[in-house]
């Protein structure tokens, strides 16, 4: 057997998240599983770095897996280039040292979220966009409340998982926020990220933004550690994991 | 009445192409006629630059209309913009001279035609682009018998209409063909194009590349006036409108 790591892109449009589910085979996880199953004739593992929620894209997510020896990683990545569906692409196949894992390797991860400020549509993108038109946003202010959200912080108030048993403690390394015309992109870096974090994360910049919130609030948001007291969980289409790193 | 000029972008998958048709509602032209009909409570007539067909893409596509001076541009652009599906974007909305008309003012367009080579599909953009991993195309030859399809000539054996009456003599002033990483992106400007002639273009060019055809029969098949001379018509979702100038 050898370990094998492959870089994936995918639209998660039209999938139920990255994890395999029991009442569903739409999920990016299974559908990986079930080309490999069918290359090796038996039930392959695939680790990924991390979930993604339904809806929500991946520019580079990485998983993990293993495979008898005689399966290159070049007739691995034609045959998944065959069998998978157009929107999932795997961007490269190698082969990894035995103690690499996708997840617990994991070092730091890089998400975008998109917002379109625009009642202009973006048509050719939309897919992959947030459209919020309802008030502008403060770009500093937004800037200001990101500041105070980087760092080491039990992130338990943006986490979307009320019976999260295991630590919510995370380090939040950097949160940029760039502006291109209607655009606001705004990326987050971090060791890792707690269900819908992200998603929570740019609801309270949003609210921020337009006025709802004060920026000086987010140090008290973090430190109830109640959901209820942040902001709005933004929807998973503006969401896409760029970037993994070990 | 006054003449307006509209700008519009739009992803054409889901449409069959720009004109209205007696047998669907289900065109761009009609969607954009059907809202300003509901604005003003009759017909409006809406010119375009030209027709795309089934599942072309527009960045830039131009059309003109009359209206009640009373309309201003700005409440027509957010009438149009609340009622329009988001695949279709106005961009610009504006008063024009009242001689000056979509069609026949129009001075030059640039069409861009999308190809992506790689098996490794690029999931973001593949509404977008026209997939070919048949053979290897040779950019070079490719190049020059784009020189040779450049210039003023009767472009018959590049019509998709076999029953077309009119002249057939149109002036391409310019094909580019660029290079980035898996995709190969051909340009085409000219005063006009016949129907489908972008498409026919596309698939010459790409038995030229793959060396079913040479480069150099470019002016044999010209001369030739014959549409079963030149190569197949590329599929349209690869093709995009991306300029319009007057």
């Amino acid at each position: 057997m050898k370990r094998i790591k492959i870089t994936i892109a995918y639209d998660g449009s039209r999938y139920n998240g990255w994890q395999i589910q029991r009442s569903t085979d739409n999920t990016i996880q299974g559908k990986i599983s079930a080309v490999l199953e069918r290359m090796c004739g038996h039930v392959v593992e695939v680790n990924g770095s991390g979930r993604t929620d339904a809806g929500v894209h991946a520019r580079q997510q990485v998983a993990s897996f293993d495979i008898d020896s005689k399966h290159q990683p070049a007739d691995i990545h034609a045959y998944l280039c065959q069998y998978l569906p157009e929107d999932i692409a795997v961007l490269d196949v190698e082969e990894a040292e035995a103690a690499f894992h996708a997840r617990y390797s994991c070092r730091s991860k890089t998400y975008m979220y998109r917002i379109h400020t625009s009642r202009v549509p973006n048509v050719f993108e939309r897919r992959y966009l947030y459209t919020y038109t309802d008030k502008a946003l403060d770009i500093s202010k937004m800037r200001e409340a990101a500041r105070l959200l980087c760092g080491t912080h039990d992130y338990k108030a943006f986490c979307g998982n009320p019976k999260m048993k295991k630590s919510t403690v995370r380090t939040i390394t950097d949160i940029k926020i760039e502006v291109s015309g209607p655009e606001i992109d705004i990326s987050y870096t971090g060791d890792g990220f707690l269900q819908n974090m992200v998603r929570i994360l740019t609801g309270t910049l949003i609210e921020v933004g337009n006025g709802s919130l004060q920026a000086s609030a987010m140090t008290r948001i973090l430190d109830s550690k109640d959901r209820q007291m942040a902001g709005f969980t933004a929807p998973p289409q503006g969401l896409t994991l760029m970037r993994v790193e070990y």
